[in-house]
């Protein structure tokens, strides 16, 4: 498997583009993004566990039922949420796509970021709709990366090409991050595109396997938005034989969807709003693994740990902290924490109490951009991972007055 | 009943001071605590929910395991916990303050706030003991108040005279706050001090049952602290019939020490590290008290709607999003959310949608210092109320570097 250019333009039989249609008055950032599969896709996609959902969601969701779909389009600005016509302008899209690109309304996958709670014209969306499919192009993933960004402040793209049975098969995603970022089962928006053949049934196998250890383990503020989703779409333009069942050719699809949706992740956490470091916690000695998913993510949310990485502050207390108010039974006395980066690892904390360290080695440490936070629990063999970022000024800058 | 002056020292029989022993080099602030009751008292506890817990909690614990205590000693600037040696620090500050006063060592409730997993060195606070002693006056609550503060910027302290079958009772308390506020069955460091005759039996049943609606209805920043704990001891001084059974002498005391503990709980989420606005979130509707309980936190702890309040943006579908993902059950279509403060009042949400609100007025409304946050579920006819603050670049400043 090798990373590759081109997002979700890097599998056969997929274009993209994105376009500025005015949904935001007064700001010119292209806001309607769409992508294309020439030949039909199997689909599969997760959602949001906030009872409160986007509109689009719904939409989508009976949309590909069947298992099948051929269109992405996602505008920002609006998250077409708590709105009394919502299903409506959502169904209305898809219309207006589908006639335009001559394929089912039923084959359009929709979706929405932006304010919640204030009505979606379908007017600048109708009217952007013709120029975005004119507009289609094999190089197109880098627009549409732009138009699904809020306050994000970089385009986030994986794509990666690996082998299925002899056939060189591709996968590429982008994502939508930044703020509300709390993923429960699913996550902000990511589209995900592959050439392989397989069903739709073993694509959301795949699918809903992979988030647990993916989107499901990031955080930037501990809130779960309305309208996270992340949707892929196989079209079997690569030619392998149909996946259909488990075995290697399901695990080697599983490998390469975990890279993509990895990479993701780490760029969604990394550029969290207000975001400087992105912090990775590593969780080993775990009983089983969902208790080694609980404190690692219990670390990563914790407003006062990410205050004091945004610090360079080693206030390795706050890791036990949370570690022990993460819900899981585990024997403090057996605890030990490390930090690492770039700078070099330092040992803080062994048998939940502290060792003596450099202050000034481990500040040189925490003052990188990419922090390693390694908590051995001491309980078993089990591990994971969680994203997080800093807490910074400039989260509550974003916040404090983000509908303006 | 009514409000009066005193904190601790305003029921009968207790006396309170605080001193500067040098727990922090180079600060010179009070940071030793002392409360004392002249007769023996019935004393009750609730304590953190954490797993990693501070070594004073376990000794307090272990004090009132017998229902009855004598005095409060709590020092600030370093949390005891995580230290191989907590215990026995604990222990050593009880036998040292005992001997000092000529009580037992299991009659201290021993308490400590500050750093977490850096060693407390017992020297500061023997050297402090005396002087804490021989100063103990009647009207000493606030240098008491005072010498548990760590980021707290204001004296947190409350008191109130009430009548039990004819007696004139008082009860009164002290609290310490500002971050790592997010209490699970406590909070923070609180100590209640009352006049009454109750069974330590009946004072811990009221007490349990109180913190349900009022320090478990409180967060600052989400993380739960290691050191948690409310304290209360009743010296039975008024001369009140003993209260050792439901009643309406036990009802006139359980609503006293609600007003103690919500006015506490009120002054501790409106003095939240960096925080500018007390937010109260009253959820009405709900279909049972807990669930207004969860929702109502919910809202209080969401970062994003924290951040907007900062900025005095009435972003209120992060109330709904908060709502959505509080794990309760309920109709999105039938919620509505206000806010009101000293300026005045303004629905902005009905039936799960917006409203068309003068952003001019929501501005002004939430520009004042107590933000009230109203939502209703139509669900059914309970209730709860929950307080917060807001998240301001002062708490990241407080955060970034709390060690130094």
């Amino acid at each position: 498997m090798k990373q590759i250019e081109g997002g979700v333009c890097a599998a056969k039989g997929f274009y993209a583009n994105g376009v500025h249609c005015g949904i935001r008055r007064g700001r010119e950032k292209r806001d309607l993004a769409l992508i294309y599969s020439e030949y039909p896709a199997s689909a599969a996609a997760v959602y949001t566990k906030n009872l409160v959902k986007g509109a689009p969601l719904a939409v989508t969701k009976a949309n590909i039922a069947d298992g099948s779909a051929r269109a992405v389009i996602c505008n920002s600005g609006n998250a077409n949420t708590c709105n009394s016509n919502g299903i409506e302008i959502a169904e209305q899209t898809c219309a207006l796509l589908a006639e335009k690109l001559g394929i089912e309304p039923s084959d359009v996958i929709v979706a929405s970021t932006g304010v919640i709670g204030q009505p979606l014209d379908i007017a600048p969306i109708a009217a952007g709709i013709p120029p975005l499919c004119e507009g289609l192009v094999p190089d197109g993933s880098g627009l549409a990366a732009e138009a699904i960004m809020t306050t994000d402040t970089k385009i986030k793209s994986a794509a990666f090409a690996f082998d299925i049975g002899g056939t060189e098969c591709r996968i590429g995603g982008i994502a939508k991050g930044s703020g509300m970022i709390h993923p429960n089962m699913a996550t902000m928006l990511v589209f995900v595109t592959a050439d392989c053949a397989i069903t739709p049934q073993m694509l959301q196998k795949a699918l809903s396997e992979d988030v647990k250890d993916s989107f499901n383990m990031i955080s930037v503020d501990g809130d779960t938005s309305t309208n996270d989703m992340v949707s892929v779409m196989a079209n079997g333009a690569a030619g392998n034989p149909v996946i259909d069942a488990e075995g290697a050719d399901f695990d080697a699809f599983c490998e390469a969807l975990a890279a993509v949706t990895k990479t993701l992740c780490k760029a969604i956490a990394a550029d969290g709003e207000g975001a400087t470091k992105l912090l990775e916690c590593t969780v080993t000695g775990a009983s089983d693994a969902d208790s080694a998913r609980a404190v690692a993510k219990s670390v990563v949310c914790s407003s006062l740990l990410k205050a004091a990485m945004f610090g360079a502050d080693a206030n390795w207390g706050r890791v036990l902290c949370a570690v022990g108010y993460s819900g899981v039974e585990t024997d403090v006395t057996k605890i030990g924490v490390s930090f690492a980066s770039a700078a070099g690892g330092i040992e803080v904390c062994r048998n939940g109490a502290g060792v003596d360290f450099s202050e000034e080695k481990a500040k040189e440490i925490l003052s990188q951009g990419e922090i390693k936070i390694n908590v051995s629990l001491g309980d078993g063999d089990a591990s994971a991972t969680a994203w997080g970022c800093d807490l910074t000024y400039d989260y509550v800058k974003i916040n404090g007055d983000y509908r303006t």
